[in-house]
């Protein structure tokens, strides 16, 4: 039997838009003679819905959509993915679920039974889990439908008490079906690929798994759909951060002869060029602009901006002050002609002055202070903010996670912007981004590579004036958000005491500033925003 | 048998602090010949903890407070609330529990089966839900324990398969003890009182009643906690928003003569106070600053602040600009005078030609927009918060629910601020505030509530310019956020059709502007932030 995976990116409560990507994709499967075709989970509605979920019209308009998909499942059967209501009256108003769609109608249901609740998801917010388990017959094979993290209960990570695999199991499929909604992190890839050869393993039958691929604002989906074969071995891989339908002819798997180690800092590469293409095209929109300060953080950006968009798309405006050094200037002019991007000099003195000359009554000779520093960079974001308002550009914000989790940023300054393209990349890796957009040959200038970082916000300023040497401060920094080790543990590691507990308080303290940055494209398995939900007010290593 | 209830403030993973304030009242209740003393929810680590949670040394810490608690009960037993350990190997790591301390020992332990995972309540992320229940006996009393949602299992709500109370009576009990963290909204007073009195009419015994009071930042916390006896009359109600300790002797209870009905704009109002009160006292700070710009919003957020902070604290800032009226600024001058409040008046004018003049270069002859709009929203905000980096101001957000919800506002201008006082109430209900304010005297000039609202960004300009009536726009809204209804039910209670699509539509492409917005003291039961989860980017209403 011929099986297409449709890996696919979908809108957010798009029902038309959705419902015509699934009849597009279920026509061209049908014509290459699939007679099963598989979509991601709650791929009818788009995913995560968060708490549109909640909302019975949501519901209604998803459930429209569904009938019209099933109506077209006529000599070809279809899995998709769809909230569905529960009417037992008890518990949660819906199940996740994936549905077997053939002859017209909805043949078959399995409901998802683990609901991951961590980290970015909330599922048990909206569903109930399921606690009955079936089979679907379709062309002589008994298919077990399974949603996402209903293969995760995996022995090294038991989160449930409840295991659908082994329920699944015990009624003796043929073929395995996992629809996901599986987001992206630099380690993900690695993790799901185990995961998915040792139920292959466990299970002795074929699994067919289908991710979404795109993304949804900070979450970023790499597809990476897979078909793995009842010995573990992967048979079929579909692109990463890529549209693909694919199709297997699934008593006839032949195993792929691979070594699969993909490079982390090209997907993390490739999955941020995906989060701001996905974010702007979702949105309708085309233009981005950005602060480019000479720093390597804002080169960076420009560089992946420029890839996402187009350089036509993008504008550079560098925004020096009486504190920003020539050779910053230079490199920036330097990048932005490397990219043929058009750049703007617009010196933030004058409105400096101005507001030097408003305050004074009130600051009197108190002296030069963080309050300067802050506002310096506030006025670049009122700047860059008016461009933005004036030509109908986004501005993408440059700050990384360094900075973000240590607070060295200023609110409504430099931490501006409609999307945060490296806030979940440290600095460490914001120079290994460097270094690969490089490696060919060199679009960013080596100077922004080697010059020690400086937010030159006062006469010879460095970063590590303020803060530890990032190769220092990252390790502490993955070690307490990444790991959620405390203070004492992280001393055992070996690092020094009071950097431990001097760089814990100050992530701890700079909660409120986090609380109202942009969106920050999701790289990594912990990031700052919806998946690490920290109290703002709080004694603890405060 | 004489029973204390221990209504309390806590700050989040202050073991220290939260330790003495558990054996102080321990303490006094021992000496007032108590027999027992109940604390609320999570007591030991404060509520909500969130991810600190997943810190293993959070956790050790809060055992290590609990044992130094146990051990002080020796001839009083105490009933505290503290993340414990599930040591099952299956399921999520922890349990919520409440622990029942006496003999310098825990003696009992009854995990919360039901765990609140919807609006901000997130309990599924971190505890498994109880299966097991069991009583302690104490003094010849059976005594039921349970945790806040395990009360909540109404029939009019069945929101769980599990249903606590029935597996408890089963077992006999004489005493039913609720630990609760029960955040405030509006209408949640009236719910709680009907919720415990349905309890106790079902199980036909006394229930003790023992919640959090005070505030962590977004949420507040009105205490109220109460003792009913087995005939549903409510025999004890402790104060809102107040801490307490009262003592009841369980086995003489006496019914309160009362007419419960506490006024919603007056139970608002309180709430707000604590509110900013509870944010500066657990920050350790004493002093705000806000922009007053002689509207209604502002005008109330200083007086809320005044009654929080004492009006030393507060420093108001008149920021005219060109087009600002006159009697704006003779009115919240009239303000500060009655509130004997420290103002100052900035002009804008300088700032704002300083960036026409750097802009203009760029800008050419386009005409005025939107954009010198957001220009004026945002210098004030550059200013006030180089006032607040200055001398240590935390400014106040005066930025109201029915403005958040439609985006009418300057996102890094007037939506900035460290917390949002009225960003949970609608423009509507402000102007109630501010009548229940004047209610003995003019506080507020009578001119701020009675002229026509106004940004005053360009000449003459007015709220209903952009947007429908406050009258006409908060019902809509209401509909769509409180009550989660569709354009078509809410067209279908008679608004009209193009006003419905036009309101829904810029709630949901306003997004991303409430995703930046400081925490907002909550006191609805849908308020903006972590209780609402929408997606920044998708289609639907869009």
């Amino acid at each position: 039997m011929k099986v297409a995976l449709a890996q696919q990116d979908y809108i957010i409560g798009d029902f038309e838009g959705n419902l015509t990507k699934h009849l597009k994709a279920i026509e061209q499967a049908r014509k290459s003679g699939a007679r099963l075709i598989v979509f991601p989970e709650l791929s009818v509605c788009g995913y995560p819905p968060r708490d549109f979920l909640e909302f019975d019209d949501f519901i209604r308009q998803s459930e429209e959509s569904l009938m019209l998909i099933a109506a077209q499942c006529k000599s070809i059967a279809a899995v998709v993915g769809a909230p569905i209501r529960n009417t037992s009256g008890k518990g949660k108003p819906l199940f996740n679920a994936a549905l077997f769609l053939h002859q017209g109608k909805i043949k078959g249901i399995q409901r998802k039974s683990l609901l991951p609740n961590y980290d970015i998801f909330d599922e048990y917010r909206y569903f109930e889990p399921n606690r009955e388990f079936g089979l679907v017959e379709y062309e002589g094979l008994r298919l077990a439908l399974t949603v996402c993290e209903d293969l995760w209960n995996t022995e090294d990570n038991p989160l449930y008490v409840e295991n659908p695999l082994q329920r699944l199991l015990a009624l003796q499929p043929d073929l395995l079906i996992n629809i996901a909604a599986s987001p992206f992190h630099d380690n993900q890839p690695h993790i799901r690929h185990k995961v998915l050869i040792d139920n292959a393993l466990r299970a002795k039958i074929p699994i067919i798994y289908v991710n979404h691929t795109g993304a949804q604002t900070e979450l970023i989906f790499d597809g990476h759909s897979m078909v793995i074969d009842g010995q573990g071995r992967v048979c079929e891989r579909l692109p990463f951060f890529t549209e693909s339908i694919q199709i297997v002819d699934i008593q006839n798997l032949k195993p792929i002869d691979e070594i699969f180690n993909p490079d982390r800092i090209s997907l993390i590469h490739d999955a941020l060029v995906t989060g701001i293409q996905a974010y702007f095209e979702k949105l309708g929109l085309q233009k981005a602009i950005l602060g480019l300060s000479g720093g390597i953080d804002s080169a960076v950006v420009l560089v992946l901006a420029v890839e996402a968009l187009g350089n036509e798309n993008v504008r550079a405006i560098l925004l020096p002050s009486r504190y920003s050094s020539q050779h910053s200037v230079d490199d920036a002019i330097a990048l932005a002609k490397n990219l043929d991007v058009n750049y703007d000099i617009i010196s933030i003195e004058n409105a400096f002055d101005a507001f030097e000359s408003t305050l004074a009554p009130l600051f009197k000779d108190l002296p030069f202070d963080l309050t300067e520093e802050n506002l310096q960079a506030r006025i670049r974001a009122v700047l860059l903010m008016a461009l933005s308002n004036k030509f109908g550009y986004i501005l993408l914000n440059t700050s990384n996670k360094s900075e973000a989790a240590v607070g060295y940023g200023t609110l409504y300054g430099d931490m501006c912007g409609g999307l945060s393209v490296l806030g979940d990349v440290y600095k460490t890796d914001v120079y290994r981004l460097a270094r690969f957009i490089n490696h060919e040959k060199e679009i960013i200038p080596q100077n922004i590579l080697f010059k020690a970082p400086s937010a030159e916000l006062r006469p010879n300023q460095k970063d590590s004036d303020s803060l530890p040497e990032y190769h220092l401060l990252d390790p502490i920094l993955f070690e307490y958000i990444e790991n959620r080790k405390g203070p004492g543990e992280i001393i055992n590691l070996g690092y020094s005491s009071d950097l431990v507990k001097r760089v814990l308080r100050l992530v701890n303290i700079n909660e409120y500033k986090r609380h109202q940055t942009p969106p920050i494209l999701r790289v990594s398995a912990k990031a700052f925003g919806s998946g690490r939900r920290m109290p703002i007010v709080g004694k603890y290593l405060a």
